[in-house]
C-alpha cells in the first residue's frame, strides 16, 4: 500500500525534476546537463540532508527516487518542444512542485528527530531537504537562489519543520507531526502563490 | 569560566553573522534570507569541517552557536537601517571579523589534528572552516568570493594552521599551538588590513 | 611498481590542477586563490565522492594526491607568463585531462562498487569524481559550468562508469570493469575532441 506521503514523496520528485530541467532547458544547457540539472533538483536536498547526518545519501542506496526524478526529466523534455519556460509558472507544475516542497520538509525534519538533532538543526534539515535541490540548481544555473532571494518559499519549510518539532515536543507521535508538517507548509505555500506574499526586505540606509 | 578561545569564537559568529547579514540585506534579499546568509557564514565552515572529517555539524548538536549567529543577523538587521552597507569596511566589523578568521582557523586545526589527517589535512581543514562560510554565501549571491579574488584574508589562516602543525611538530601541546595560530592569524589579518597587503596576482601572458 | 592506473591517476592531478590554476590566473586571482582553484579542481571531485560515501577525503589522508595537486599548480604558475590561457585549449593540457577524466570516473565507478550502491549510484560517483572539480571551481569563478552546458565531457564519464557496472555485473572482475570504464572514457573524450562532438540541446518553444 501506499501511503499518503508516498504518494506526496512521488509527485514532490517528478514536479521539482521537472522545474530544474526546464530552467536548464531555458539556459539552452544540452540534454545530459538538463537531465543533471533534473535529477539533482530532485534528489539534491535529501541527499544534502543525509550528507549532513552523516549517512550514505539515499539516491544512491534507492531506486523508486531516482526513477521518479528521470520520469519527470522525460516529462519536462517532451513537454519543453510543446509548452516552453512559461510552463514553470503554472499551477500545473507549481501545485506539485509546492507539494514536493512539503514532502521534502517533512522528511528532513523526521529524519532530524532520528538523528537526535537540537531544535534549530530539525529545522536547518526540514528547510535544507525542501530547498537544498532547488539553491544547488540555481547556483549551477548562475542565478540568486530564488528561494533564498524574494518568494516565500522557503518560509513554509522553516514555519513546518519548527511546528512538527513543536508538535512532537508537546507529545504528539513523529507520525501526527508529520502531518502536521507537510499540512502546514502546503497550505502556506499555497496560499502565499494565490495571494502573492511577500516577506519584507531588509532596507540598508542609502549611502549619501 | 569562559576561555579566552570561547570568546573569540563568540566574537567571531556574531561578526561573520553581520558580515552575511549586511551583505545580504545589499542584494535586497528578503528577512528570511538575510537569516539564511547570515547564519550560514557563521556556521557554514564549520559545518563543512565536519562533513569533512565525517562528523554531524556541530550546529545541529549545540545551540550556543546558533544564538551568537542570530544574535548577529538580530544586530546587522537594526544597524542596517541605521548605518547601511558601509559597515562592511568600518573596524567596528572588520577587527571582530578578523578575530572570528582566527578562532575559526584553530578549531579548523584542531579537528584536523584529532582526526589524525596529513599536514595538508590540517591546513585545509583550518582554511576551510575560517573562510568557508564566507566563501559560500558569496557563491549564493553570486560574488566572486572576495577571499579567493584579492584579499590578503585566507592567507591568514593558511599560515595559522601550517603554524599550528609545526608547533605541535615541534612537541608543543594543542593549547600552544591553538594559541600561536590564533595569535598568528589574529596579527597578520591586522596587519594586511592596516597596511592594504596584497598578494601577487598571476599575470598572464597577454593574447596577440 | 606503479601500475597503469596509477600513471593516470598522477598524470590527470596534474593536468586538472594547471587546467584550475590557468582558469584562477585568467580570472586574475591572485597567487593563493591561483593555487586554491588548481588543488580543487584537482582534487574536488574525488573529496565530493568520499563525503558521499561517508569516508574522510582521500586529500586530507594521503600526501601523493597533494603532491601532484601542487605539481600541476606550479606547472600553471609557471606556464602562465610564458603561454596564457590559449593553453587551456591546446593538446598539450587537453589529453592529459582526458586521461584525468579516464582514470577520476573509474576511481568513482570503484569506490561506488565497494560502498554498495546501486548502478545509479555508480555512475553517480563516476561522474561526480570525474566532473566534480571542475564543476566546483567553475561556481567559485562565476561561470556557468562547462561540464554541463555544452561540452561532451561529463557524458563520457557516464558513459564509461555505466559501463563498469554493465561489465562487472555481466561477471568480470573490478579490474577488467576499471580496465574497460577507463578506455572508453578515454576514446569517447579524445574522439569528441577531434571530431567536435556536441549533444543536442533541448529546444524550448519560443515564447509568443
Amino acid at each position: 500500500m501506499v501511503t499518503p506521503f508516498e504518494a506526496m514523496n512521488a509527485v514532490g520528485l517528478v514536479a521539482f525534476a521537472i522545474v530544474g530541467s526546464l530552467k536548464a532547458a531555458d539556459a539552452e544547457f544540452d540534454v545530459l546537463g538538463v537531465a543533471v540539472l533534473g535529477v539533482l533538483t530532485a534528489l539534491g536536498g535529501g541527499a544534502t540532508r543525509d550528507v549532513l547526518v552523516g549517512r550514505v545519501p539515499a539516491m544512491l542506496q534507492s531506486t523508486w527516487d531516482v526513477g521518479f526524478a528521470l520520469l519527470g526529466v522525460a516529462v519536462a523534455v517532451l513537454l519543453a518542444r510543446r509548452v516552453g519556460a512559461r510552463l514553470l509558472d503554472h499551477p500545473v507544475v507549481m501545485l506539485p512542485d509546492a507539494i514536493g516542497l512539503a514532502a521534502f520538509a517533512t522528511t528532513g525534519a523526521l529524519v532530524g528527530h532520528d538523528a537526535g538533532v537540537t531544535p534549530f538543526g530539525v529545522v536547518v534539515l526540514g528547510t535544507v531537504t525542501g530547498v537544498g535541490g532547488g539553491l544547488v540548481s540555481d547556483v549551477l544555473l548562475q542565478r540568486v537562489p530564488f528561494v533564498l532571494a524574494e518568494d516565500f518559499y522557503a518560509t513554509c519549510a522553516v514555519a513546518g519543520s519548527a511546528t512538527f518539532w513543536l508538535a512532537v515536543e508537546a507529545g504528539a507521535s513523529t507520525a501526527v507531526g508529520a502531518g502536521v508538517c507537510a499540512a502546514l507548509t502546503l497550505s502556506l505555500r499555497v496560499v502565499a502563490l494565490r495571494r502573492n506574499w511577500r516577506l519584507p526586505t531588509v532596507r540598508l540606509r542609502a549611502e549619501s
